[in-house]
């Protein structure tokens, strides 16, 4: 079976992404998050920049299971010594044992970016690689630029790899830098320079034509050994080959190793412990990892998936960690239902009028704005509610929230409920952060007396999406609540033009979801 | 020059995606969007549901410039005769000039999901596309999962392609159902059923392996003359083949006519009309069309572009319809500062101690949670006022928000806020739908009779992100606010633990900068 070594630049390349600001902490999670999955080579940044520094300063002590850490920066500056340049000299200092450095390919960017001779970058190439491999550090060369370097003037960037070669670099990596190569091209370019080159080759590629992904597979088949990209594809513009479907097009459908079948199965959660600790949304589509990557929602789909599941999935959602999603919506229809109550163990027929009847109701609701695809608890409520077999734990006499801003001075927020209990009436407030945070606390205050599990759950998660962005401050609100205890997660979700009643109601649902789920236990 | 034909099924397969829901209208206003682009095969969905029915009786009388509104439907079922085939009266009596039905090329599906036999299959085939045909409809086969059932068993599947061209098939699309395929598997396919039939070959791709875009492209250098996807890739599970890099490619890269050089440069249009219509965000690092597909944050980058456009582009933005971005951000550091500053006519030396100044003040509130990339306004704000340069135009002194919700009766929210103006102490109180929308009301009415120019403005949009999401109901939030006027259009942001409070921020921002901008022209 053949190998390719993965290279991940999330923390270089990936931060370069729009949104996407890493602390040194962070990086120092996501590295060690990247070495426990077992990808070989993690870059960790430039040295040069100050922040980076610290974060090599700081894992220079760290031991990484299976991995390498990779110091990243450029070829010398024009006209400098090598010895006396001081990206390399700090290159130097990271202590890192592996260097990464980029060097012009083109012709383009030696004349109008570097603003210098076609052989004084040559010469900075090979003094670069010469210098660092004389100090014991293993070099690759990203030669940047080089699809667009190689199609302006074939001749010159091979003598950019030679110099690099020559001069010791252990690895040439070639660079789609703008990302607009097709595989096509990727393939050709690549076989070339197996044929003329003995240092291995490999492959970084960008996504601007959406083909960061194949073009790097193309790479692999043409013969490259090495593959970088980032996780999720984070990265500056339309980001850089995502690793997360790379990875796992390799393992599964080319048969290539590139990580363990153990850490195969561990794909989703690197995947969404990248996107949580990049503060991202973790995209739903996402190939093989994503929300929605394994979900079926249309009748057709669904009613085939229940009989045979290889009839609408590629590859079985466990092998990567994932999961199948069946979604309940109004495409659907009774089916989605269906499937949603025998998971409940609701005892339903599909003629039944009390499905008729709760099928109205999700409709309804669906057209005010909700989705409960997102929001399974609220879902479970709704259904149960319409076949009334949920008892009322409280019920709701009045709320007020106050905020107040005097001047410069914080802002305070007040929430005021007056709620019943088994007849008893609870009239109580409490501060908060925000008004959320002040219903949750007053709430809390009135029914913990009278249920106690209440203090085994915490809100985990709160999002807020506005539904018809254009209808400005008085657009509609979707506020959806995840929440835990040490056994469950569920999600809620509320809808309302006002924020404070969407959340109230995501609040709610997800205290009642809590009792009931307890008593059925 | 080639020629493809772009079949767009965003109003079937596309509704299908996870959170997108289409009304009639929302359908109709996609439709003659897509049609005035110039793509030339519209499926509209399934006469079989009532909705889309419904939206088939609204389009009999309207006319498509240069397109063919398509119904979609599947073959006969097992053991019917076509004639009396509900799904197959329905697809006529649409009175769609042009109708494609799906069939099962996998014995697979044959068996398990359909329960019927390899012969019957065939027959419902063959049966399906000859009632049509006879009926005066140009017919489309769609061969589901087609690449499966291909390696399955190759000759059963070109039987079921036989069935339908002797019937009259005008197109013979394959299916990659669930998008498992890779490029050289696509390629190799399709050049087969290239050389053994006559019908020409059309190629329908989805996204599970994150090669969507590259399949179809690998169709089209194969052979295949139609390429069947959804405009931002939207679909079940990991999307469909997204149209708008695939039509980019084709035209600039591919050297392919599939739209005229003028519907190009209404790309970036057309794909944000779609996400919008589909309430679905546009995403950022979508290719070509995207916010940040040439936006340049990385120091690096940025000086580059700034000498030449060429050297970090692969495509010249405009080419989409798209444009260039330079992003503020500590990353950016000083350059993307002057830049900016340039921009907005500013005069700014880099070693200049106003222009250190403002680059802490920014730091530190990115540290906050700002992202003035989304919030060029803030932004310019705060650079003015660092620079003192920004006349007060008014102060607060207090604000005060009560939410009231009593028993089932609506929700009410009232604001009351104390503000000077000029001198002037104004205390005033407003009714809204929401804590948001209320505070909006209340400062126009205390302004307005200062500052008139403010009745020219509206809030146009209004987003809310909750930051570090993991700390519950209470997170920080940022909401970003988007107003106009009639000639620009411009983004303030607030951030804060209390979503009121941020929410006033960004308000507070985009009334000053409506009065700073009239004032300077």
């Amino acid at each position: 079976m053949r190998t390719v070594k993965i290279y991940d630049t999330t923390l270089r390349d990936g931060s370069q992404g729009e949104g996407i600001a890493y602390s040194v902490q962070d990086k120092i999670r996501i590295c060690q998050k990247l070495a426990d999955f077992g990808i070989p080579y993690i870059e960790g940044g430039w040295p040069s920049n100050p922040k980076d520094a610290q974060f090599f300063a700081k894992m220079a002590r760290a031991r990484l299971k299976n991995s390498v850490l990779v110091a990243f920066g450029s070829t010398r500056r024009a006209g400098t010594a090598a010895a006396k340049d001081r990206n390399l000299q700090e290159l130097l200092s990271s202590r890192a044992k592996t260097v990464t450095i980029f060097g012009k390919t083109s012709l383009l960017h030696v004349k109008e970016v570097l603003k210098t001779t076609p052989q004084e970058n040559l010469k900075m190439i090979e003094d670069s690689v010469r210098f660092l491999a004389r100090n014991e550090v293993e070099v690759f060369y990203d030669a940047e630029h080089f699809f667009d370097g190689y199609s302006l003037d074939p001749a010159y960037a091979l003598r950019t790899l030679q110099a690099a070669e020559q001069a010791g670099a252990r690895y040439i990596i070639l660079c789609d830098t703008n990302g607009g190569a097709l595989p096509a091209d990727v393939s050709r370019v690549i076989k070339t320079i197996r044929a003329r080159f003995k240092a291995p080759v490999g492959i970084h590629c960008h996504n601007d034509s959406g083909l960061g992904i194949a073009n790097s597979l193309a790479a692999v088949e043409a013969g490259a050994s090495m593959v970088q990209g980032t996780i999720n594809g984070y990265g500056e513009r339309c980001g850089n080959a995502d690793l997360i479907p790379i990875i796992a097009n390799l393992k599964i459908k080319m048969n290539v190793d590139c990580i363990s079948d153990e850490a195969l199965a561990r794909l989703t959660e690197v995947s969404y412990f990248v996107s949580e600790i990049s503060n991202m949304r973790h995209m739903p589509n996402q190939p093989y990892t994503g929300d929605s990557a394994f979900a079926h929602k249309g009748g057709v789909h669904i009613n085939a998936v229940m009989k045979t599941t290889r009839s609408y999935e590629h590859i079985d959602p466990e092998l990567v960690g994932n999961k199948r999603r069946i979604l309940v919506s109004e495409l659907g229809g009774k089916s989605g239902i269906m499937t949603m109550a025998k998971s409940m163990d609701l005892d339903l027929s599909k003629n039944d009028p009390k499905t008729q009847k709760a099928h109205e109701l999700l409709q309804k609701m669906e057209a005010r704005g909700y989705h409960f695809e997102a929001a399974e608890a609220s879902f479970e409520l709704v259904l149960k509610k319409a076949l009334s077999s949920v008892s009322e734990y409280f019920k709701l006499d009045s709320f007020r929230v106050v905020v107040n801003k005097d001047g410069n001075k914080k802002v305070s927020t007040e929430a005021i409920i007056k709620i019943r209990i088994k007849n008893q009436l609870e009239h109580t407030a409490a501060d908060g952060d925000g008004p959320v945070n002040a219903l949750d606390s007053a709430l809390r205050k009135a029914l913990s007396h009278y249920y106690p599990q209440l203090n085994e759950m915490q809100l985990s998660d709160f999002k807020v999406r506005v539904l018809d962005e254009k209808a400005g401050t008085a657009a509609r609100v979707r506020v959806l609540i995840q929440s835990q205890d040490d056994r469950d997660t569920w999600s809620t979700m509320g809808v309302s033009e006002n924020i404070i009643e969407a959340s109230w109601q995501a609040l709610i649902d997800s205290f009642e979801y809590k009792l009931m789920k307890d008593r059925i236990r």
